[in-house]
């Protein structure tokens, strides 16, 4: 199946797409993204996604070549051209696919100065998380760590890549940051904790996740939020553990670190909310 | 005029060159580098400059794909394809050229799983530094940070970049990054302060540029070198300070923030080792 992707004005085949060695995300690490999916042939949160990259884009100084509107009509294009009928749909629709936005300081003269952004709207096959990890939940290890401008969605994962083999020889999946007693977020997706009805997210040093936004509002109707900072502490009496993010949905974590979450099995909370989300994302 | 470079077993102009877009340089800003000039057609210092990207690259976890010895070809092949007649050598030569070597957590199947490096070798115009600069010195901002990993050569600019228009406002031409007190490096140079007859170089939290080893060589007869922590309050009593890199050579700064350093003009120590380190690059 071939995947279509925009660059600079040109659609055509993601794997023919080359960027030039002069790119500033590429030299510099100068680069901004966001992800996201569609279900049922639509981009899903459309208007908080793009509000979220617009925000990325100006907290780095870059200003975004399209409009909305613009970026919108091309994700339809690339929808159409890299759909193919699927399970999803099966009278004649598209199959659902994940699309990457990348913006990066575009090609320099001399490395380092920003002339003009370059912009990538890539469409990718969906990586769907094993439905074990649904059934059973992940681990996490713990490690000291603030992301940089945690709120930007920058390309900047050197830390959590060079973490890989440690995550690897613990047996867990992922990473769960913390500085200062102060837990903020997994490596590429947002904590809650369950105590009883209560939902407590941390409200700093992370990333506002869309996911976790959209778990909130589907809770929010029979569970108390609290967002606020969460410590190391908060871990010992929680009933519960799950990370939310666009691929991963609400997926259950039952260990972190060296010890188990409640009582190391996947909880009621979880799943309920895992499912409210999925009936959430077919209608 | 054209540069050629080498990407993944191939050489090609270097605007010719495209790098797919999953790379994880491009998309996770998993990558390192390293720059050097060539003197009369020959890459200086290529030892050291080797001996620093093999080590940044085995702190990144990548394996080079090739020997010291076969990309010393390649550099030798880019030169002689790259290379012009010039001013510098007249008599049927090649001008002189810069060397970038960039090496990322190359193509992924999943954006962030490393399988394969991707390595580029390009050829680039040099950009001297405007002689003015050298005549009247410098002026940096001073800026509360430390690079992660200073040690080694990644990619990871964007705390530079994003200061630009603040080193620009204040009518600067960098930044010095100090931390807990402690001075460290300008954002693509080392530093170094005169007293008398020592020179003072900080140890730690900087890369190990290989123009500051050149140079404390260059010095050592006649200098003292004191390669220690160096705290902001040194800066009241220098009488002189200079930044080493590549393309800087040996560049007096003359003003920190907002203090004059000495007598805030370029100092005759600058002076001379400059004239040493071009006459050493000209033999």
């Amino acid at each position: 199946m071939t995947y279509y992707g925009y660059f600079n004005g040109i659609i055509q085949p993601t794997d023919q797409i080359g960027v030039g060695v002069t790119d500033l995300g590429l030299l510099r690490g100068f680069g901004l993204f966001d992800y996201f999916l569609t279900y049922n042939g639509k981009p899903f949160q459309w208007d908080w996604y793009w509000e979220r990259f617009r925000h990325s884009a100006e907290k780095m100084t870059l200003t975004l070549p399209l409009s909305r509107e613009e970026t919108y009509a091309i994700l339809l294009d690339l929808l159409r051209r890299s759909g193919q009928p699927g399970p999803v749909r099966r009278s004649g629709g598209t199959a659902d696919v994940a699309f990457r936005l990348v913006m990066t300081g575009g090609y320099s003269p001399d490395s380092i100065s920003i002339v003009k952004p370059n912009l990538l709207i890539l469409s990718e096959p969906i990586h769907p998380v094993p439905a074990e990890q649904y059934e059973h939940g992940i681990r996490v290890i713990l490690d000291e760590y603030v992301r940089p401008m945690p709120e930007v969605k920058t390309t900047d994962y050197r830390h959590v890549m060079l973490l890989s083999g440690k995550i690897r020889e613990a047996g867990a999946q992922d990473v769960l940051y913390h500085l200062h007693g102060e837990l903020s977020e997994l490596s590429r997706s947002n904590l809650f904790l369950v105590k009883g009805n209560r939902l407590i997210t941390p409200s700093r040093h992370i990333l506002r996740g869309i996911t976790r936004r959209t778990v909130m509002d589907l809770a929010r109707p029979d569970f108390q939020i609290d967002e606020r900072p969460v410590l190391l502490s908060d871990l010992y009496d929680a009933d519960e553990a799950f990370t939310t993010s666009s691929n991963k949905k609400v997926l259950p974590i039952v260990r972190i670190g060296d010890l188990p979450v409640g009582n190391g099995h996947v909880g009621p909370v979880a799943r309920e909310l895992l499912d409210r989300f999925r009936s959430f994302t077919n209608s």
